[in-house]
């Protein structure tokens, strides 16, 4: 019983193990304020669409502009390998489950072109919509001065784990506190999952973090390499991480819950976990106006030799504007995600999405679903 | 491991993960009282009819007195709107899935008829049956007398989440303790979930509360935006805050547990929670009686712009009497939910239902429900 | 958080969520000594045959005794209430599930024949094997002394929950030190699954318990009235008692884990968990001897208002012989549940069962089932 | 509730249960070291496979020698029984469910032949391979000298539960202490699972323990037995041991997880346990080089009067090279096994497998599991 510990290990929480109590005050929805800051920019909606392929081009970061989110394009994906990347969408949606993981390999293995990267941010600054782009960590030196010279307002710096001390052989890791006197826009960096992690990144004086390894529907980082963090407590744990690095220095560093959100009361619980805003992947996809086609694959897909993701089917539920603003003509959770922030807001009596962030978590398992899974059999 | 916490997160429990164990002294089943009185009303059996529109009509209404129970009537649905409801009932049993819940916007959007409310009040009251109303907190002011006029005996305040305080732009909240000064009848509240919320409530004067976010079957609440606190934790709480207001008061005001029962088990765990009474939907739907006709969905199903809820197929399993009163032809929980309770109640040593307060809960997940998925998996 | 707690509730376990650990020491498997005393009788298995209708009839009890198990003969079943139950157990076994319930209701209103308990008990008798039979405590008064004249050698008084102080209007409570100071032979009680209420039981005299209320595959009391605990924990608490009852007076009262066995796993955990013996139902209702054609169902099934629990089909799998002692042709734990018993001392290193109830039991829920229910599903 | 306690039960994982925390620190996969070294032999790559017979023959062996790691035979399966193996691996192949496991016990009841002992250990020592072989304990005296004198490099000596003290009638326990003075070699025992009983092994002078009881695919001891431990607990209570050992005696014992390991993701989760190798079995009898043709089964499975296992479908992924070191061409974990431990290490930032073992554990259901039932319901 008394055995000795070789260490020890806490119980973590994902979306579907928790639950939001409402307050002892309630609100009107319609007095909610769901603003979103970072740096000295507000978005009327505290929304990111993913940079995946499947989810945000050009086109789409215009959509997402008009309802007052904000899309960011991955830099490193078929928008800057191609010059027609609407073609190679269509490959991908069209390949059988077979010839995919080669398919993708073969895809990704194309050279990324510098010329395609200024011709993107373009494409969506000259519409007078704002810019946000992805580079990963190791590209970043090179690839970031193209796009900010090209006007990208926001700049992202992602990898599946991302720290403020990376070590490598081959290169020299990338120092955050450098890169943000040539960068000058807000830089947002993931993704991490952890309360030191997020505390040193957020001292180098970025701008946000993105929250989330392992959760998101279309990635099996988990499977294949048993690492990740269920989001609430991976939001937790970084949002306490902010409250200190405010306390300490004065600056509050947005913290975004990025993947495993499926439905409007994932999205709630994001912020009930204390996000400040919330990247949306696979929901997203669903759009008519998505380049995916119905698909959504994450980039983690396309590893030459360990892919860590698939394509999966995500159908096309309706418009940007149904999904994100409604109203919803179905009551499974998947449209009006901001109707539903706001009547979850009233119902916890939370003014603010910092009011949001002292809401009362439960852990209560979704034992529905076990009743599901019978009604579904039953039913055939 | 040590990691600074945002914030305590507790477990909770719902029906399926807990059981009562039995007492150190058993007594025969017919030696259970299970009286319910609210205000200076008592009821033969401790159930009510929910609020909700396949479930309660004036003749449902009827019956359930007859019984001993009571009907809770909703004003603000097709009986009120409708001078004939069935024609409109028989549309959502016959919509397809596909065109249900734009049917369920479009029939609830039906202005409400205020001398309807008079004729269905008066169909109960005409033939001797108590009558209970429900109205929603914002509609309260200007419905309630018109049905307290009409001869109402029992007022039933209820919205998804309601509390002594509530914040809107548009109206000036209701003052449950000023409402009370113009009702002369007993008035219920709901739902609530909380300790503090429950004690608020209930210090205002009102007579008994609904409890229950999210657990109903036709009822998504969760999903959608995230909120809803399982059952038995919910009744927890909200018992221990009645407890709280008898000692500092001396009042006693009625804990009702409302939606999430589907068996005589899940009732029977309801009142060893601390339940008073309890509120039933779908197992009342399922009444030949019920104007459902085999159906059954919840008031935020008809949501214009965010459903939160379904309607659910529930078949039709026997009569009112045997559903509540048996004998049971079948042995799985679903038929004489009274026998089960004075059976539950022999085997706890429990002559009362505050008796039943007193008996043990254990958790102990639904394990056997695994096993049933293997065979229904095996039986193909 | 600190929310006032209206009753405290703890974690109970059944037989799928614990698993044994192996021991520092291991011995043979032919070392292991399994014989289990009641009273003065010594029998060369710890296994007892329900009281069931679908497993126990006179031939049933003859070949139970021949393998050195007991098999206890319910005197309230067809055996006592038909001249010929064969032709009975037959219509069961024919019965469509639509009819079933009723067919149950209309069979067991029969009434009982004082004529044929002695017959029955003598059917048994006369060809030299040992005798236990069944009663519930109502009747006990009545049919006890019949049994005991007729020759029986050990009296069961059984019903669904059992204690030292029942209740009644209708009739005087059965006084268990009366009890054995007119039956001279061991009493077995039960069921029961809490400490306190088996001490009260243990005090009176009596000779062992049966452990479980609600975990048998053919028992839906759990789903019906809500009462029932998990048989790991009902059965570490009962032998709790045993000790404190041996510690106090000196008297080794037997505890007998009673339902909720399918397995030579779950078997030996319930010794592991403190089990003298355990009684088997379906898995003995699975031998090619027992009465019920590859059916089972229990007592509670045949309530005339309230049943709480079905038939179920559970095939027929072998040779009682098989079943007990092997060899087993299957690897699924169904056969040679004794040979497992053996094993699983040997692993432990338990020389007797009072060592065994020293093993070491860890909290281990059985994942490998979801993987089951996915190959299941993979496979079609 | 404050109910005497029988005994004390601790909750423990699995692989299923637990995920990995990233590091604050990150490192590139190619600066990961994954050698290990047991006795003086040291191999670039730490796994063992499996000494079942459908996964090493000698063939195999020398592919997982060319590859760096090092395959165990069985000298009690079917290659020491039979002139001829493949001929019998074809007819378990081909067997119907029905007739398999009275198949597996007739195969395997054929007498084990010396000659063969010698046979198959020189067929992989003359292609320079390294040779390890496994015996059980009761048959180490007679069978390890010859395979020793055959040029065996190191002896494992396996059962299902090994202690370094056996009490048996028949046969004088095997004195590992002794042995170690006859083998030259380094021996590794197996299989245990708790603090104690490794720490008494090692304390024998053996060079490594394998850890894991219940946990393979192909096993199910824990159905017919009850005896089982989940591998994470497992492997972290004897690592626990294995520093214990070394505090004190200043030898470091390599602790090797054997069963239960079905991904990349899994095999990561056994490091961060604290396991210095692994040893696999059902993701190696999935490699083209197999000798199961597609099956996998247990010896345990042939056992002739409790088969504890059975033969499992496991299908032909692709070649040894692929399954281990990639490319992969899937993305649920089955292949490129090192490269995932190496990009898991980079995600951790540990240089070494030692520092693999100070990595974050967290518990955290999979969650994700639920959602694939669904999904596969969904998709019919």
């Amino acid at each position: 019983m008394s055995v000795p510990q070789f260490k020890e290990i806490r119980r973590t929480y994902g979306f579907d193990e928790v639950a939001i109590a409402p307050g002892v005050v309630t609100i009107n929805p319609d007095q909610a304020n769901i603003e979103f800051t970072i740096g000295e920019v507000t978005f009327p909606l505290p929304v990111l669409a993913s940079a995946m392929d499947a989810v945000v081009s050009p086109a789409f970061a215009l959509d997402m502009d008009k309802l007052g989110g904000l899309a960011v394009m991955n830099l490193e994906g078929v928008q800057t390998r191609y010059e027609d990347p609407d073609e190679v969408l269509c490959q991908v949606a069209q390949a059988s489950p077979q010839e995919l993981t080669a398919l993708l390999q073969k895809i990704y293995s194309e050279p990324i072109r510098d010329n395609l990267i200024g011709e993107r941010v373009r494409q969506i600054k000259e519409k007078g919509a704002r810019c946000a782009v992805a580079i990963t960590p190791a590209s970043t030196k090179r690839l970031a001065p193209i796009a900010m010279e090209a006007g990208a307002d926001i700049l992202v710096v992602q990898s599946t784990v991302t720290t403020a001390r990376h070590i490598s052989k081959s290169y020299k890791g990338l120092i955050f506190s450098e890169l943000l006197e040539t960068v000058k826009a807000p830089v947002i960096v993931g993704n991490c999952v952890s309360y030191d992690a997020t505390l040193e990144l957020m001292e180098t004086g970025i701008h946000g973090i993105l929250v989330g390894v392992g959760p998101g529907a279309a990635c099996t980082t988990r499977e294949v390499v048993g690492v990740g963090v269920p989001q609430v407590t991976a939001t937790l744990d970084c949002a306490e991480a902010r409250e200190e690095n405010y306390r300490r220095t004065g600056r509050y560093v947005s913290v975004i819950t990025d993947g495993g959100i499926r439905t409007g009361g994932d999205l709630c619980k994001a912020f009930a976990s204390g996000a400040d805003a919330v990247m949306l992947g696979t929901p997203l996809a669903q759009a008519k106006e998505a380049p995916g086609q119905g698909y959504n694959w994450g980039m983690a897909a396309t590893h030459p030799a360990l892919p860590r993701g698939t394509r999966i089917r995500v159908g096309t539920k309706g418009s940007l504007r149904q999904i994100l603003l409604g109203p919803s003509s179905v009551s499974d959770g998947t449209q009006n995600l901001i109707g539903a922030l706001q009547v979850s807001m009233g119902m916890v009596g939370a003014f603010t999405i910092r009011d949001m962030h002292n809401a009362e978590l439960i852990i209560a398992p979704a034992i529905k679903t076990e009743g599901k899974v019978f009604q579904m059999l039953q039913q055939g």
